[in-house]
């Protein structure tokens, strides 16, 4: 094209772009059972979703009650200015807006300015960090999703506009009378470098019923192997195949529970980038230590990034469908084409899945900056460098979900980005941030927006610290001591060993709870481990926005601090998780309405009201609603195999009757997706003297993995 | 428009904006002596120059000598991707690269990713930063700046293309020898939001050639009045005249220097947002508390920030010329738009010049983005936020700076954001962050950018953190004490005032230096506070990149860390200020190429050498360069007024003959730029014993402000 018209163009552009375009009209249109659609402006080739390529679960959403269109998203405005996207949603004046990523510090992101961005997690909630999903969950009751793969710069009520109706009041700073720092607006505005977006609704009525219709719309949740519930340790980076062994031999002695080992860089000829290759110097035989491994129960997962180095023998073929820039000197395959998803087949299946291979940790595809490839990159497919980033996440999960799936085979793994649309895929997130606090935060946040996440366990500074994050980790959907670099064991510190050790077993105990639990984040899309603000009966946070105390350095502006419960979790319907961190003798605990008792000892702790947990060094506070029913089964060493019976012990919380569905399946297949699966309805009645009674009854399927029931009744 | 012929508008505009337009030819047309200019496809309606409508000081370039343009430059290369620009300058293998806006913590940027955006500095050199100058200064000796009103991504020197021709070698990780986390790339990349832009190339041949050049193009520098280079003092927020009043007294008392006051948002009827106007409880009768201050010698300068309140008697006015946005609910005038300016005008000569006051400082105007009007803002002149933002700092010292000009009075003041274009402006950026080691750090960024920048003090744990700071501020552009929240006062540290009040009357006797100081800035375009890397003999900083220690948690990437000098700054062509900090009892001070004699003593210190400093509490560390010739006079509490004529002191250091130009003008007027100003030649040379005479002689002008000559000759 030469310059004239090149400058045609430009100015076209230009002129174009230059003027705001008003959309007056935004249309709602159903696309499942609670869900609406709208499309504003022209959206882009790639968005989330279809990064995702997932599958509403339309049976699901179908059994949830049917809602109305939240009346006040009638309201929502979008404008085009400049070929980017603007979009206002009102917010009313004490709603609570919770999501918008995985975030570490906070709960409520009113007040708040995130710029939605895959990147490492940096320290801040301001929207870069390794799941930025642009999709919240309104304190009123409804689910918002932006289907943009853009960075969404999201102003959460504030910056109030000239021509809102209610603005905040004009307060005199120097009369120190109630003046915020951050007037509250009544609207979250957005704006995305497209000229157009989908954008979703998800109706409630609860907060949990709009997350619930994300996640199935989503395709999710999904039902890990058995043995992905069980304790995994990722060994050093250089270590060897007879290494490995020793390591495993070690566990085992010490009587430590082990379901899977995860491989770090060492096992590629070479890593960063990678040639997922296995190295002949420390694993001159793959197959056979995959063997031997998995005859031991031990399953494999290994590390990788997806940048292809020069040395791999598929280098040239990646090479035709690469994008502009390198990462450590690797290309990186454009994912969006079938091309790179095949020649990753191809490579992964032979030289790991078919010798026994069970997953992947997948680095590096969050950030950050001088690490990845750049904004301006550009892939074959047409995709820029911010687009790429936004779904590279989704991207390589899918791709690698798919290929296990293809050998029926379910797979469980780690992945350090994710996005929206990303419900079904089995892998949890992790990252190199390590604030112990920050990281159940985070737990909290991930069950707003369909995603899991991992407190890993790496290293410690006291025998104290190493307990508390060990009693997390083993509350968590995945349960990892990660010694890649630090080379720890569960072990590393001799004076808490058997706390450690006692927590690993009553991880392996609660497989069955978990498992159902993970069977509910399938059938309904209920996130395993949930957000206080999720729960029912849960007093809600408030939008506390006291002036804080002035300081000429530290607080110029005299920004006060809110309180939000975001350190205390639900794991599956009945189990509450507050856990201490290191430095703590004791804590507070936040009782939503109803009964609640105490995990190990069965007694009544409170209803609706705080108290202060004490629990020693043992124990990590754990409590359980009125009426609980917990699955639990022997302490082994390894999960159960596909065919193992194993005894069962039910305990009962409280003084009424309830029911719990054990569910169970071969654990390994994807069987149960055609109905090949048992639920168990263990249920309890009051005898004529008023004491409870455990009854177990098939509801579907003849027979289950569990054999002999024991009932404790744990509240006397 | 119909939604029809909209959907036909954003199909071209995506059409036209998906596929990349490569740019092959980039034609540079010189434009000043030893300047060049490129236009890359549309540029937008405003730019950083244009904001700041400078013109270039031609006659005082041309006294430079010419260059040729750097031919590596030739080399430039430019695409249009989706409506933005990605630039790409090719970056040599040891090139260094310094500017990039006002950093606290980097010299060289070279491996590093910056969006360069206004903002409040966050504690990373991120790009985000008070004035994040799109101005780079290549250790080759030229200096490059993208004259755009965008927010700027820039990679420098990684993240290489699968194209480039030297790429750097690809390393296995595993095999720990020697592999980068960020390897080196043959580019600086950039990309920009907009469909164009002007790049500009300032010759060297050295580093502050470059600076000169694009001081001088951009209309600076600017001398500063002379009460200006005072101390100056910020009282507390809600200061009345009377307690205004008392605390000049008791600097008065105590025999501190004092020559001008600061007024804190009180003096407002009301504050964030503004009025403008004073409040008659504070300050019933400013027009004759000004002139009370002024008969004493002291000038004012009022704080503000430009949004404005709906109780200022202009509201209604301005309301017509402002954003969409507000900014703590006050409305936010279009600075682009002349009748903002008359409105500002009009009321601040009325309420403020006409009455005597002589400055302003002015608060924030660079961020951060919770308070800030949004990117997606838009102006009446049609900018949208993101420009707005970029431009904002220049235009309000625009506008005021002007107001004084009218009265042929010049000002000083201080200002929280500013830009490309800014270096005609009589303003110092200052900020909340209080790290004093990084003050230092963006002390010597600030001569690459053509900004200054102060090391305020405010608060102190310690009398000795007190008294380092105090130090250091005065051997600054603005010598302030900032108590608008603290309260503090010279005295506050008892132990360490007697040390405080010697440097703040060695400030004061050092005037005659400094204002010379400041002329060359003007004359010349060289910065008066200066990086090390931008001093003759200095040799240079190394681009190390040594492998770091692994931390799983803290450095899992195995980072290096690069060893600059960032914490010793040149004030002027002789002074060389090497500061100590909080806790240090000597620190390392790099003498570059030449001989350096101690400031206090005279003595010989060393010659391109590294040399252990231990001066005590009493002094802050200053050497000389060879030939140095420091014009000094009495230490008075008030600057020089005009007219008043003080002795000389001529201090004489080292053994060989040297040269001065003693510069000289009234100290308030822009007269100096219609040629009336006086320079007196201060030099020495050799008697017949080999023994150094002074000697002064007037070379332009017939008579300065100063009267006996004392010459001291420092080294025995």
């Amino acid at each position: 094209m030469n310059r004239k018209i090149l400058s045609f163009f430009l100015c076209l552009v230009f002129a174009v772009s230059a003027q705001a375009q008003k959309i007056d009209i935004i249309t709602w249109e159903p696309v499942a059972n609670g869900v609406w659609k709208a499309v504003v402006g022209n959206p882009e080739a790639i968005d989330l979703l279809k990064a995702a390529e997932s599958k509403p679960r339309e049976e699901a959403l179908n059994r949830m009650p049917s809602q109305d269109f939240p009346a006040v998203l009638n309201e929502v405005k979008a404008e085009l200015i400049g070929g980017k996207t603007y979009l206002r949603v009102p917010l009313a004046k004490d709603e609570l807006v919770y999501g918008l990523g995985l975030n570490f510090k906070r709960m409520n992101h009113t007040g708040q300015v995130m710029e939605l961005h895959v990147d490492h997690y940096g320290g801040k909630d301001n929207g870069r960090t390794h799941a930025p999903v642009p999709f919240y969950v309104s304190s009123n009751g409804y689910g918002v999703l932006i289907n943009s793969a853009r960075y969404i710069k999201t102003h959460v009520g504030l910056t109030a506009r000239t021509d809102h109706k209610n603005p905040p009041k004009e307060i005199d700073r120097n009369a120190r009378n109630g003046w915020s720092s951050r007037p509250r607006s009544e609207e979250i505005e957005m704006m995305l470098g497209a000229p157009g977006t989908e954008i979703y609704v998800f109706a409630g009525p609860t907060m949990m019923n709009a997350v619930q219709r994300y996640n199935l719309f989503n395709g999710g949740g999904f039902i890990p192997p058995k043995w992905g519930l069980g304790f995994t340790h990722r060994t050093p980076t250089l270590f060897s195949d007879k290494d490995v062994e020793e390591e495993v031999n070690k566990f085992d002695e010490k009587g430590f529970p082990l379901s899977f080992v995860g491989l770090e860089p060492g096992w590629h000829t070479a890593s960063y980038p990678c040639t997922f290759e296995w190295d002949p110097r420390r694993f001159p035989n793959p197959e056979e230590f995959s063997k031997k491994m998995l005859d031991r129960g031990i399953r494999l997962n290994l590390w990788l990034n997806p940048y292809v180095a020069e040395k791999a023998s598929t280098f040239d073929e990646f090479a035709k469908v690469s994008g502009t820039h390198k990462v450590w000197n690797g290309i990186v395959p454009d994912l969006t084409l079938p091309r790179s998803n095949e020649l990753f087949d191809s490579l992964f299946t032979k030289e790991h899945i078919d010798i026994g291979v069970s997953g992947y940790k997948i680095d590096e595809v969050d950030g950050y900056d001088v690490w990845l490839w750049p904004d301006f990159a550009r892939f074959p497919s047409g995709l820029d460098g911010e687009q790429m980033r936004q779904v590279y996440g989704t991207l390589v999960q899918k791709m690698t979900t798919d290929m296990f799936r293809k050998k029926n085979q379910r797979t469980y793994g780690l992945v350090r980005a994710s996005n929206a649309g990303a419900s079904r895929f089995p892998y949890v997130i992790y990252n190199d941030y390590y604030n112990h606090k920050d990281f159940i935060t985070a737990l909290c946040n991930s069950s707003f927006i369909g995603v899991l996440w991992t407190p890993e366990v790496r290293a410690s500074r006291t025998g104290e610290e190493w307990l508390r994050r060990m009693q997390t980790a083993c509350f968590s959907p995945f349960a990892m001591l990660n010694a890649w670099a630090d080379g720890t064991k569960p072990w590393t510190y001799p004076e808490v060993y058997e706390q450690v050790k006692d927590v690993a077993l009553l991880r392996m105990q609660m497989i069955p709870y978990l498992y159902s639990t993970f069977a509910q984040y399938y059938f309904e899309g209920t996130p395993p481990f949930r957000a206080m603000q999720l729960t029912e009966g849960f007093f809600p946070d408030l939008d506390a926005k006291a002036e804080g105390k002035l300081d000429g350095t530290k607080n110029p502006y005299a920004e006060g601090k809110r309180k939000e419960v975001k350190d205390q979790y639900m794991m599956g319907d009945y189990l509450m998780v507050a856990p201490l961190f290191a430095g703590e003798k004791e804590r507070k605990v936040i009782l939503p309405k109803g009964n609640w008792y105490d995990f190990y000892t069965g007694e009544f702790v409170g209803n609706n009201q705080t108290i202060t947990a004490k629990p020693g060094l043992d124990h990590i506070p754990v409590y359980v609603r009125e009426g609980g029913i917990i699955p639990m089964t022997e302490a082994k060493l390894r999960a159960q195999k596909p065919g193992e019976v194993l005894p069962l012990e039910v305990r009962v919380y409280g003084k009424e009757p309830g029911a719990y569905t054990l569910y169970d399946d071969d654990g390994v297949t994807f069987d149960y997706e055609k109905g090949n699966y048992t639920q168990m309805l263990l249920s309890t009645t009051k005898d004529k003297k008023g004491k409870l009674r455990g009854k177990a009854k098939m509801i579907k399927g003849k027979k289950n993995q569990y054999g002999k029931i024991n009932w404790v009744f744990m509240t006397k």
